[in-house]
């Protein structure tokens, strides 16, 4: 079978991979199809490779079809359209027992600490897997992983339907947040500075608007009675989300933290007093927040494919990945793995 | 009767002041006693120029009795013993009828942005007072406004018994905090520089350490499996405790933001996802907290008076506020308002 190995230095190298006979407990998917996520573009900008072991098969926003199933599997059955929630851990620590093991503190995330998704046939454990009912494509089950991070963001800003979201940041998460916010009854505005991705949310029918071009707050402020927005989610990881993220809050607001800072950043800790603010982090999703995904990809309310900017064949996995630099327009690119 | 004008300039002086008849809703009290607050401090410190109108009677952590009442009062009749919950809340703000009147977009705090309660009557609404038990004495009494935001800070943390928390500084409220976080069954550890206070929490029953003297995260890691802290109460108002803070904690911990922060802080935001940490700003007390207060005061299970520091005569209030300058080691420090 085809693998695509990650070779250090942004090289990807196609080789032929080894199917893995699934072990008790696991299951051997031929794999449809497998979103790029930002995580795997920083890997290909060689800045995570303390994580990967080169040469490696990553990418983790699988979709595909159960081939092969291991002794004691009973959640799912050869022929099931599957997705795939790429988390091990450990089962064992305080953090697991006490019911949070997608933050393991031992966790393995799959596609990055262990083998992932960038080939034919990938064998996993079965207690990952979510399957989808036949009326979702399997190129748009590819969008259930990034959904679910969505999904698992509004569920711990608590949002309802009624209340403004701002979300900072109108990427494929910022889009996704959006789409799962205003189907859930929220109003919603989407802060981005990028042109293009401007333009994409405007045609999804989201409000946006360019903090670069105007007053943010004084926006928010006036779109909510001067009161201010009930939930930001953060998804830029920028110095200036983390600076104006507490101003667009009303009392009692809440920040998600959804973007991944690598360096501290400056905040304003007198707006959590006057206001008390709360600010929860969100990180990958909880297995409710998959079946949550795959209910909402099932219904087809979300406009979800809109988010679809490109798909390439595994063979062609190099020009995929280097699809986003430059002054890229690339959103959610797919890389179909299944090979005719 | 006698009454206290902060004048300006780090000087109170003592004037005949004029008592209120109390009007429909209100109450007339003679007070009995009244806590210096940091923020009183500060308000000598002239950094609160803008909100106080000077000459101003100050002070607003009171106990005292009801001496009459107006039209309509009914929660309260002369001769009880009460408290007083110093806000006064417009009740028409988005934020108000969301049931946080606490933190009203228009909030005004007695004994800052109105007269307050060092003097001998102090005429106030009946809505703010909270009645004492008679095994509650008014020395003691004068506690509750501070323990009530202590109750307020463990109502936002959701501590729970059995739970570890670290308490960020040892002044009065750290203190506080810390006996209601004990009483409640958590575990409570105390980090704080100054080894008069660390004394005095030593003295109290309280695990303490001095981060100036050790690693505190790793003490904290040592002393929960290499786990975390389920709670941090940030009440220094630092630099170093917001550096440290997200640290501490275990997955999923919680931080309540309890100092208040004038300046813009350096966090470490990358520590909210990967931990999936919150962080709660809490702010003064709900009505509940109040209550709360008054029966942990009224079992006597607190050893309140153990930080209490001094007792002044409100003809000394220039000597009581003089008490905290320089390498103080005052505590809390009454002023006696009631005149023999």
């Amino acid at each position: 079978m085809k693998a695509a190995y990650y070779n250090g230095n942004k090289e990807f190298k196609l080789t032929a991979g080894t199917e893995v006979a699934p072990g008790q407990g696991e299951v051997k998917i031929k794999v449809a199809y497998c979103g790029i996520c930002g995580t795997d573009q920083h890997i290909f900008h060689g800045v995570m490779d303390k994580r990967v072991s080169i040469p490696q098969v990553i990418g983790h926003e699988a979709s595909g079809v159960v081939v092969e199933i291991g002794s004691g599997v009973d959640n799912v059955k050869v022929g099931d359209k599957v997705v795939v929630r790429p988390l091990n851990w450990c089962g064992e620590c305080p953090t697991c027992e006490a019911g949070n093991s997608h933050i393991c503190t031992s966790l393995k995330f799959m596609g990055i600490d262990s083998i992932g998704a960038f080939q034919e046939y990938w064998t996993v454990k079965a207690r990952i897997l979510h399957k989808c009912p036949d009326n979702i494509s399997l190129k748009t089950a590819a969008l259930i992983e990034p959904l679910a991070v969505a999904c698992h963001d509004l569920r711990r800003g608590r949002l309802k339907a009624g209340e403004y979201a701002v979300i900072l940041g109108g990427g494929p998460i910022g889009l996704l947040i959006a789409m799962a916010a205003r189907e859930a009854g929220a109003k919603v505005i989407i802060s981005e500075i990028n042109e293009y991705r401007l333009k994409l949310a405007v045609d999804m029918g989201f409000e946006t608007f360019n903090p670069l071009q105007g007053d943010i707050k004084a926006h928010v402020m006036a779109a909510t009675a001067n009161t201010g927005a009930d939930v930001v989610f953060e998804v830029t990881a920028s110095a200036p989300g983390a600076a104006i993220m507490t101003e667009l809050l009303r009392p009692r607001g809440r920040i998600v933290l959804v973007g991944i800072y690598s360096q501290p950043q400056t905040i304003n800790l007198f707006n959590f007093f006057w206001k008390e603010l709360e600010m929860i982090g969100a990180r990958v999703y909880e297995p409710e927040d998959f079946d949550q995904a795959v209910k909402l990809t099932a219904e087809g309310k979300l406009p979800l494919e809109d988010i679809i900017s490109g798909v390439y064949n595994l063979t062609e996995i190099q020009q995929a990945f280097e699809s986003f630099e430059g002054n890229s327009t690339a959103m959610k690119v797919l890389v179909q793995c299944e090979q005719n």
